[in-house]
């Protein structure tokens, strides 16, 4: 029987150091500011910037929503991001995904100061990413490394396979297993047979956004497997990963909700702190 | 019995049309001029600076070599980068590695502008490498999709094996071949079994630099096999594939030499030119 990743107990750990490291940079006269774009009327990125409005307040840091029509142009969104990366109040800028039609988020991602990009995802850090030099990575990506560092799960030399490539879970995760020295497949919906990786895997990271998408027969006995999907299914959130089979199979295994979810929030605090601290030249 | 993939005659057939494009560029008075710093007295590195500045004279491109004593300090190199960026007549910058203790090659790297980057190694230009939107890209990886487009060897859906995990190799193929919709492993020298990923690759690339690496018993049949090693052993030149025995298992295989060594050559040049034309809005 598998062991729970609790995200969640690790993300609130984490949420209480993070709380008093913004207390005294306050006490310096320091406040985090953080400021989100969000353009369009998605209902899911509405529910995804309160979240991290809420979670940003319990901080102490500032949230600055900028709520843009879906109609708004590419070019005076430039302009506004122009603006906030000259704000020295400001220390963390985040385009919420996806963006509107007529915008091409990599034209906005590129515009943002590598030195207040919260999400790691301006082409300047990942290159750093992938140069193995770099001080912001994407969070969920580093989420999972912070999850399996503190359960003590060694991921040098392992066979860790990745099932998506998107640009802010998959790749940037590949860049970090392989950092620390994991061997790295990476798997999408091209791949002609999922369980011949899965099944030689020692670590399994599912975010491909299909449920049931990972089955026991894939998962080799004792393999960690890390779920990062979000699916709503009659009502209710579940994983990529069919939890209640592959838990009798896995060593240690994420919930949705309660794994990967509550840390991303939680890095990407820490993201705007740590930007912050650059700022201001505090080490 | 496998088919040699003949780099040098890609390369030498690329080049010709290569060079009628340059006749044109100057006849419309535009010199492609490409910078090549050297630090230090490397002897392979001398060799690698000459073949390129003969391979672009034969190509009607102009190449100064910089070559600084090996106990310059990093700032006086990252002055010059800045003046090569200043003048509008440079249209190629690259730093020959490997460089002397004293100098990041990440500070080189993150200085040269990313419209002069000929060798696409700077953060940003890895960065759009990885965000599937970019103009420049590493030459022996570009040049390895190059060979197996010109055989028609498709890649979408392909077990690909890359053994080597360095940023002018390993993961920038990484990064094409997931563009192409491979299934990519990334393995290296932490790797528990290499053989286990190599036995089901459809395609192996190997840059590991070491001799003899990969042997016949861990080839699948009909796979392809691309060579990016040199070695030096008795005074010849030997890849990182035991080149006789693979061979009668590999569907395709490259000689070394005469394999990706022509190509990565053929395709710094090609950048060269590209980033030319980049600079004079000629598309």
């Amino acid at each position: 029987m598998g062991k729970i990743l609790d995200g969640k107990s690790l993300a609130n750990l984490r949420a209480q150091k993070l709380k008093k490291e913004v207390e005294i940079l306050k006490q310096d006269g320091i406040n985090p500011l953080f400021c989100v774009i969000n353009i369009g009327d998605d209902p899911a990125s509405k529910v995804y910037v309160k979240t991290k409005k809420r979670r940003a307040q319990e901080m102490g840091i500032e949230q600055k929503i900028y709520q843009l029509p879906s109609t708004e142009s590419e070019e005076s969104v430039l302009n506004l991001i122009d603006k906030l990366n000259q704000d020295p109040s400001v220390h963390g800028i985040m385009v919420q995904m996806p963006t509107p039609e007529q915008i091409n988020v990599n034209h906005l991602l590129e515009r943002i100061d590598p030195e207040k990009d919260v999400d790691g995802l301006t082409p300047t850090n990942i290159g750093h990413l992938w140069q193995s030099d770099h001080f912001v990575e994407p969070a969920t990506a580093i989420g999972i490394m912070k999850l399996l560092e503190h359960y003590k799960i060694n991921v040098a030399g392992k066979n860790v396979a990745i099932i998506g490539r998107s640009n802010i879970v998959g790749k940037p995760l590949a860049a970090l297993m392989l950092e620390k020295d994991a061997s790295v497949s990476v798997l999408h919906s091209k791949t002609k047979s999922l369980s011949t990786y899965t099944r030689m895997a020692d670590i399994i990271i599912v975010a491909a956004g299909q449920e049931n998408l990972l089955t026991s027969e894939m998962v080799k006995k004792g393999a960690v497997v890390i779920d990062v999907g979000i699916n709503r299914v009659e009502g209710h959130l579940v994983g990529d990963v069919d939890f209640k089979q592959v838990l009798s199979k896995a060593r240690w295994i994420t919930p949705v909700p309660g794994g990967v979810g509550p840390l991303t929030v939680e890095l990407l605090m820490e993201q705007v702190v740590k930007l912050t601290r650059r700022a201001h030249g505090i080490k």
